[in-house]
Order: C-alpha cells, then sequence, then structure tokens
C-alpha cells in the first residue's frame, strides 16, 4: 500500500468513526436548513490574472470538481486578504483605523464563511466524490487530496452560525491588542470579562464543530476545538503520547539538574546589544536559513510575535528588541524563520490558493519552528558559526561570554521557571501541559475564569516547583487565551515531537549536518525539508507524512533521545 | 427653495435629461439579464463592530432602505479593504507578492462590481424611491441624498461586463509598477502596447457607461468616462468655462512675464536638504494643516504620488525627496494634505461606509489639494510662517535664499514647462486642457496611441511654446493613463478655479486669514473648511455645494482675480 493510499485510508477512516453517517449523500442532506438560504457567488471565470494557467486553475474532467477549484482559489485570495490585513494591523496601520479595521476583518472573515457553509458548496463535493469513484484514473492524488480537504474545510464551518465567526475575527483581533496592555498593567479585572467572554465563546464554536461517531456519542468541546489546529489530532492519542514523554521526562529532568549543577556556570551576557543591530543579525540569519525576502520580510512590533502569511508574501513578527539580551529576539526570529521557510516553501506556483498546497496545521508548523528554533538553533555547531560573527557584529572580540562554548551552555540550560517563554527546552512540556489542562477545564465548565490565576498558580507549582509572582508572570502571560486560539497548546509539544523525529532521519540522509551547521550552510538542510515536508503542502495527513518520512508513527521517544543526548551525554 | 432641494432638482434634471427613460420602474426593468443571474448575499445583521449605533445601522422607516443601507456598508467595507490592500501594494508589500496581490485586488473589485451590478439592489432602490415619495416626511435629507447616491453607484456599475472591471483593477496596479520603470528607462516602446491595451479597455468601459437621452442620443464615450470621477461634470459646460479661463488666461500670461522679466530673479537653493529632515518637515506641515496622524499617515514611495484612503486610515504618500530641492518634497506632501484633510473631515462616524459619507469626486477633492498647495500654500504669509523654522530645521541661518520673500518669489516664479508638475500656478492650466484634448481623441479614436508622442509635443509647443527633449518628460511624464485614469485631467483645472472660489468667500469669512496664515494658524480654515465642504460628504453635489457655499456657480472669474491679485498686483 503506498503512503498515499495509507493516508487515504486513514482519512476515510478517521472521517467514518467520528463524523456523522459513513454514507455521504445522507451526510450532505443532513446539513441545517439555516445554511441552505445563504446563496452562493458564480466562479469567476478562468483569468490568468496569477501569470501561467496552474493546476488549479486548469480544467479537470470532472466539472463540478473544475467549479470547486474556482471557488477555492477565490475563498484562499480571501484568506490571503485577510493575512495582508492582519499583518498591515500589526506593522503599520494608524492607531485611529483599530475600529474599522476590527469591522473589515470580521466582514471578511464572515464573508469567507458564508462561502464555505453552503448547501451548493455540499453538493458539488458530492458529485465530485462520485465522480471521483467512477473515473477514479482521472482524478491524480493531489487533486483527490484537494476535494478531500475541501470537504474538511467545508465541514469545519457547514454547522457554525456566522455570527459566531464573525464575534470570533473580531475578538481575536481586539484580544491580541487588550492583551499588550493588559500585560503591561498586570491587570487581571480588565482580563477577566474578556477572556470569560471569550470562553463562552469557544464553547459555542465548539459545540457547532462537534462530531458525533457512528453510536451518536459527541466528542468533547475541546476535542472539536483542538482539531482546528491539529487536523489529525485525536485527544486520547495525544493523552497517551503526552503520557509517555512526562514519564521519560521525569527521569530525565532529576538527572539532568544533577549534572548541570555540577557544571560550571555559564557567563551572562554583558553590556548593550543595540535594536537595529539586532534586527540586521535576525534578518541575516533569516538569509541564512533560507528565507527568502523577496517574498516576505521581518519586523518588530510591541504586539506578541506572529506566524503567518501566504507564500507569496510572508511577512514576520518578533516583539522588539531587548537591548539587553540579543538571544531573546534572536530567537523568537529563529522560530518564526522556521514557520516562514515552511510557508515559503509551499507548492505555491501549481496550488497557491487550493486547500491541498496550505500547510498541514499548527502541530507540523511548530515542528518546523522548533526543529529550527530548538533542534538545531541549539546545537554546539550553529554556535560555532555565531559566535565569531557576532563578537564582530556587536563589537566583543575575545569576550568570554561570546565563546560558541558560552553561547551553547547559555542556551541550553535547565532551570524551571514561571514562564514558558523563557524555558529550556526540557521543562516546556510542562508549561504545554499545565495549559492543556487548564483550557480543557476551561471549555467544560470544570474551572470558571473566575478562578484561573489560582489554578494556573497552582499547576505552575505541581509541574514546574516555582510560583508567580503577579498575573503578568502568571496566567496573563501568554496571548493564545486573548486570541480565541483554544486547543492550540497541544501542537507545541506534538511540534517538538516531530522535530525531534525529523531531525533524527534528517541526520541519517545529510551525514554531514554538524559541519554544515557549522559553516551557516542551511541550504542541504532545506532542500531535505522542502523535499519531504514543505513542497507536499497538504497531499497527505500529519500522521502519514510522519510515517513516510521517518518510516514510523509520532512518538515520544525521538525527543527523549535528543534530550538524552544533549544533555546528559554531552560533556 | 433650499440649496438641498436646488440640488436635488438639479440631479433629478440629470438623471431625466441624460438618463434613459424617465420613469424609473421601467428604467430598472431593462437591466441586462446577465445580471438578473448574479446572486446577492443576505445583509450582514446589525452588529456593533464598529462602536455605537450610527446612522447606517439605525433602522429606517423604509425596510428596503434600511436592506440598501446594511448592503452599501458591507461595500464601504469592501473598498476599504481594497483601499488598504493598494496602501500596502505600495508602501511595505514585499516584490515578491507582487502578481498574487494584483489577483486579489482584482478578486476584490470584481466583488464590489457583483454586489452593485445586482437585480435585487435595483428593486430594492425602486422601492425606496416609492417609500420616499409616499412618506416623504420619514425621509430626512441625508438619508434622501443617500439613495440618491446608491442609484448613482447602482447606474455605475449596472451595464459593465464584470471581466472589464476585473482587467481595469489588475492594469491599474500593473501599470502604476510599469510607469515608473518606464518613465526611468524613457521606455516608448514598452509603453506603447500597454497603453493600447488601456485605451481599448477604457473604450470598452465607456460604452458600458454611456447614457441616452430622452431622443436616444447617446453622450461621448469621454463623457462617461469623466463622469465617474466629476459626476456632476457635463462635458459642454466644461468646454465653456475652460474657453472663458483660457482666454482671461491668454491676456494676463504675456503682462505677468513681462512683468516679471523686470523683476530681481529669485536666488535657488543651494547646498543638500537631508532626506529625513524634509520628511520631518513634511510630516509637521501635515499636523499645522490639521492633519490627524492618528488616523493616518505620511509614507515616501518610489511610485507617484497617491491620495486617498479612507477616513478612519488616510495613508498619504508621495515621491522620495530629492535632496537638492526640500520645495518639491513639500509641495508634494502640502497637496496631499488637502486631500488628507478632506477625506479625514468626511462624516465617519455617522456615515462611514454609505454612499453619502464619501467624498464629492475628483474636482472637489482637486480644489481642496489645491486650495492647500497652491492658493493658501503660495501666499506670501505663509512663506513668513516658513522661513525662520526652515532656517533653524535646514542650519541656514541668514541665507538670502531662505527668506520668506526669496521663497515666495520662487514658487510663485512664471515660466512655460514641457512638464505638469513643475508648472508654475499660471501655466498649469494649459497642461491640463492639452492632456485633456488629446485623451478625448485618443478615446474617441482620432488619435492612435502610436501618434501619442508627435501629437503630445505639438500640443507642448502650440500651449506652452517649448519643446520635450524625450519621452519621459513628453507624453511619458504622468501615471493618469498607466493607471486607466482617462477623463480625470479635467478634475485638476475644475478644482483650481473651485479653490479660487472657495477662497474669496473664506477671506471674506476670516477676515485676519493672512495674519493667522503667518502665524501658521490653519484651524480656523480647517473649521471653514470642514462645516462648508468636508462635513457634508455626499449631501449635495458640487454644483450645489459651490452655489451654497459661495452664493454662485462654479465661475473662471475667482481664479482668474486671485491670479491677476498675486501675479500683477503684487509689488
Amino acid at each position: 500500500m503506498s503512503a498515499f493510499n495509507k493516508y487515504y485510508e486513514t482519512v476515510k477512516h478517521w472521517w467514518s468513526s467520528v463524523a456523522l453517517p459513513v454514507a455521504r449523500p445522507k451526510w450532505l442532506n443532513k446539513l441545517s436548513p439555516k445554511f441552505k438560504k445563504v446563496p452562493l457567488s458564480l466562479p469567476s471565470p478562468t483569468t490568468l490574472i496569477d501569470g501561467a494557467p496552474v493546476k488549479q486553475e486548469q480544467s479537470h474532467a470532472c466539472p463540478n470538481y473544475m467549479e470547486l477549484k474556482l471557488k477555492f482559489r477565490d475563498i484562499g485570495r480571501m484568506n490571503g486578504i485577510m493575512e495582508a490585513l492582519g499583518r498591515d494591523f500589526l506593522t503599520a496601520m494608524p492607531e485611529g483605523a483599530y475600529v474599522s479595521r476590527l469591522g473589515q476583518i470580521a466582514f471578511m472573515a464572515r464573508r469567507v464563511h458564508e462561502e464555505l457553509a453552503n448547501q451548493s458548496l455540499a453538493t458539488l463535493i458530492e458529485k465530485s466524490h462520485t465522480h471521483e469513484k467512477k473515473h477514479n484514473k482521472q482524478w491524480d492524488k493531489w487533486d483527490s487530496a484537494n476535494l478531500y480537504e475541501m470537504e474538511s474545510m467545508y465541514r469545519h464551518h457547514c454547522k457554525v452560525k456566522p455570527e459566531l465567526i464573525e464575534k470570533l475575527a473580531k475578538l481575536s483581533y481586539e484580544g491580541r491588542r487588550r492583551h499588550r496592555d493588559i500585560l503591561k498593567n498586570n491587570d487581571w479585572d480588565s482580563a477577566k470579562p474578556f477572556l470569560s467572554e471569550m470562553v463562552t465563546l469557544q464553547r459555542q464554536l465548539a459545540e457547532s464543530k462537534c462530531l458525533q461517531n457512528n453510536k451518536h456519542k459527541t466528542e468533547s468541546a475541546y476535542q472539536a476545538l483542538m482539531r482546528q489546529y491539529i487536523p489529525d489530532g485525536k485527544l486520547d492519542d495525544i493523552d497517551v503520547l503526552f503520557d509517555e514523554y512526562e514519564k521519560g521526562l521525569d527521569k530525565l529532568l532529576p538527572k539532568i539538574l544533577d549534572k548541570q549543577s555540577k557544571e560550571e556556570i555559564p557567563l551572562p551576557l554583558q553590556g548593550e546589544f543595540p535594536a537595529g543591530l539586532q534586527l540586521w543579525l535576525n534578518k541575516s540569519l533569516l538569509k541564512v536559513l533560507g528565507f527568502d525576502f523577496t517574498r516576505g520580510g521581518l519586523y518588530e512590533t510591541g504586539h506578541n510575535p506572529v506566524e503567518g502569511g501566504t507564500p507569496d508574501d510572508t511577512r514576520l513578527v518578533i516583539k522588539t528588541s531587548d537591548e539587553m539580551n540579543f538571544l531573546e529576539s534572536m530567537k523568537s526570529a529563529m522560530h518564526e524563520g522556521g514557520h516562514g521557510v515552511y510557508i515559503q516553501g509551499l507548492p505555491r506556483s501549481e496550488w497557491r490558493y487550493q486547500p491541498v498546497g496550505q500547510d498541514l496545521g499548527a502541530a507540523v508548523q511548530e515542528s518546523q519552528a522548533f526543529l529550527v528554533e530548538m533542534i538545531l538553533g541549539r546545537r554546539k555547531e550553529f554556535f560555532d558559526y555565531l559566535s565569531p560573527r557576532i563578537e564582530g557584529l556587536f563589537q566583543r572580540f575575545g569576550e568570554d561570554y561570546m565563546t560558541a562554548d558560552n553561547l551553547y551552555r547559555l542556551k541550553t540550560r535547565v532551570k524551571p521557571t514561571v514562564d514558558r517563554k523563557n524555558a529550556d527546552e526540557v521543562t516546556y512540556f510542562y508549561h504545554i501541559k499545565m495549559r492543556m489542562e487548564l483550557e480543557r477545564d476551561l471549555i467544560s465548565g470544570a474551572l470558571s475564569v473566575n478562578d484561573l490565576p489560582d489554578a494556573w498558580n497552582a499547576k505552575v507549582k505541581e509541574f514546574c516547583g516555582v510560583e508567580p509572582d503577579n498575573y503578568a508572570s502568571g496566567c496573563l502571560q501568554d496571548v493564545h487565551w486573548f486570541v480565541g486560539k483554544f486547543g492550540y497548546y497541544p501542537a507545541y509539544a506534538l511540534g517538538h515531537m516531530m522535530a525531534a523525529q525529523f531531525e533524527s532521519r534528517m541526520t541519517r540522509d545529510i551525514q554531514n549536518l554538524p559541519e554544515l551547521l557549522s559553516m551557516g550552510q542551511f541550504k542541504p538542510i532545506n532542500t531535505w525539508l522542502n523535499d519531504n515536508i514543505h513542497a507536499k503542502g497538504r497531499l497527505m495527513g500529519s500522521d502519514a507524512l510522519i510515517e513516510e518520512v521517518t518510516g514510523r508513527g509520532l512518538s515520544a521517544q525521538s525527543l527523549l533521545n535528543h534530550l538524552e543526548d544533549r544533555y546528559l551525554k554531552s560533556a
């Protein structure tokens, strides 16, 4: 069985086991009558505005699928427009345009939803499936995967009320701005009503997204939310995986702390690192990583970092530099750079706006970010490349704290902290696990927003043995819930595991990886990532992709091995 | 008869005399069957996303009109989104996003068109008119004007093929970028096919916009194009007005040249004026003019200057500074600033996205730009304000060429030139007149694009007595035709006349205007402009507005008087 067939078996299984009745025609007919009324725009005719005809504009033997491709090209354009509006919101827009921009974004989100949650779209999908079954030879695997992803997008939207979509779009941008001020002022009183409103909205969204299995058992609201970010993610499997990893970690951590307690403490950075030079460094490192600045850029903002954009326009945003510590902004730039190179590597010329041309969701996105930021970007060899160059850039010839060895030890020092963003690679997982537990309880109602600060502090104490001094370093530290990302956190831990598993395969395929890193030669690495992951878009799901690339399903083992190698075996 | 009723009589006359049959129901039923098929999105429900409920979201006694208001709110949002995409295109977008952005903009333009060129919209308009007639007391003048403007927008779109709209949107942005390179390289060979394509497209557009009068005489294609920019502009009237002005000008010019030939030649600027300081100066002058930077900004670009934006987000764009001459970038900033203050002063809180909340088109727009740039911004008193400050800013204490008197004489020196942008205030009109004649011939077919360079050079010779050395300083100098603006040029001359007529009234209402200018006190001027022009949006047409504000219809007399005062009477 080919990898693709395997994938297709998996996804078929996924829908049939969790979704409504197996026979699709019936399912599609069961659409809420609400959506039957939503009218549908005629597709734009094929135009060559975006250059030569590409797969998405090439005619297909199935006219219904052809119509779908044109519809999804328009939906993709609308999503691209929303990305551009959002990027402008964060980087260039005058403050006074805030309210009207919220309205524009909410309006666009609703329009996209109306295009998707649509009876005639469902009919086209159904008819295309029939054609695919009957004339299987006329469908190549990209088109089949594309059709499947169309259906998946449709299903994500079909039962959601447009008002909720509009509200979410508005609240998520409002939340980004609010969080900036709330964090600065340690302002739990303002956070509380906003988060309550957001949790209620998330529950309403989840309820309309919940699927039933064949025995009409409804999945949990949290599972439904999580699937928005991690399409292949099944909560039960993730729980097993996380338990396995946590057990391994609980054994490793004391040994690591013990080992490091006997080692010399790394020297702290000294003096100031001008923000302008930091930005230059970060842009230059992105170039080294293979990021294409003709199709993107790196920006600083007062907001939290944001990944995203489109393959044609990938504008990365990081927080304004801390002049005392260039490693902070560098870490952010490397992380966003991992996302950025993935986005730019998607199959844009052929499938620019089609669902199959998009990324595989948050877990795979984070795998690319962690691979660059943590797995490769904290290897000793990378600091061999970096050290002499930053001695020059920041005019610090011969300073002990600028040596590759010291930088490596600074970035691999393990110490439980109260905040996720400054967490080391080893204890990072605990931050994810506790957030996942808290957000599950918030969504299920087992935890009320009122009780969040206490619950948060108790969890940090339980997992990390430390306690935050205030709200800002406690439950207000992350932007995720403020922008409506409930169910996203697991993607970080899954991504970390995937990154380690990809890297273990990559080091077999690229045998001089350490030497390449020490010379800043990312090209073979990028080629490998592009061939194996980026250029595949959504040709297969993440589970199938991992199996095809690494020869086995996702497990915690590679990451545990990686931690053991880096933190226990090295001198 | 109130000014509003007068206006309404005018517009009724306008439609009935130029449009298809008077009885509207018939007219509306005569829509091309093509548009009957275009489906219509349901209006979004009333949401308070943009803050407190405003007129556009307040319910109205006529439910059909209420539905129209919500539809036009969405159309307004789409236009706002296109503005944001366009501004980003010019200022921040990475080069590689060029092609996909063209696609996004063309897509949005088509969507806006589809919302407008729509049978159900026509029906709503018709029913609202019936309601307005029957229940006249339930309609205030803003609502009536809004309904009229809705109809006007509908009529602009109803017969145009969506493909043409899509093509125009794409070509106009492509043209902006192409013109930049064509100008740099004096590249007529590249310009020729592009302009030919544009002229053909404009003709096709014009044909579908042409109106017939009651005797079924069709108006000219050029008239139809011009009406896009100058809604009240009737070509026959404009021809009379321009002839009148030209005659006056032909008499004035020799006298002015003679007078100036006897005066001392103004001293040229010396040394460099750093670009950063110029940008600071221009931003500061915009603040002095009353431009609100919390709702806008000033940007430099390699492209041509652009006015526009929305009242919430008015980002002005000027060309990168010439370091040898700060007066150049200042002129551009003052001109765009005039546009910007107008846009920001539109009735945004109540009518943000409604047609009645928009500006009155290009001629009134240019009147505001010319008022600031030429009429007020070249008064001796303005240079009294400017001179000591720029002596400090550019570190030129006591230099003769920085005195108010010298700057005034520099900016009022009259000398026929080959290019419009460096033209003085007196000979500026000749540049407009010749362009108008040429574009009329291009659209009618009397002139082919092939013959344009020769025809252009002959016209410059005829009007200004000089000849361009190359294409770049000849027929390629302006961006207008490259971005599809055929029929726009008359707006400059009309705007200049309006500006003079407004100013003659303003100096009666604000008696210490010269003193205010010499102190940089623009507040009373802005209040006057806002009360009399900006805050009125499209409550009345430009003809009615001019009559209401100045007590008489537009004529060339105020401008001729102004030129005589400034160029012949002063010492």
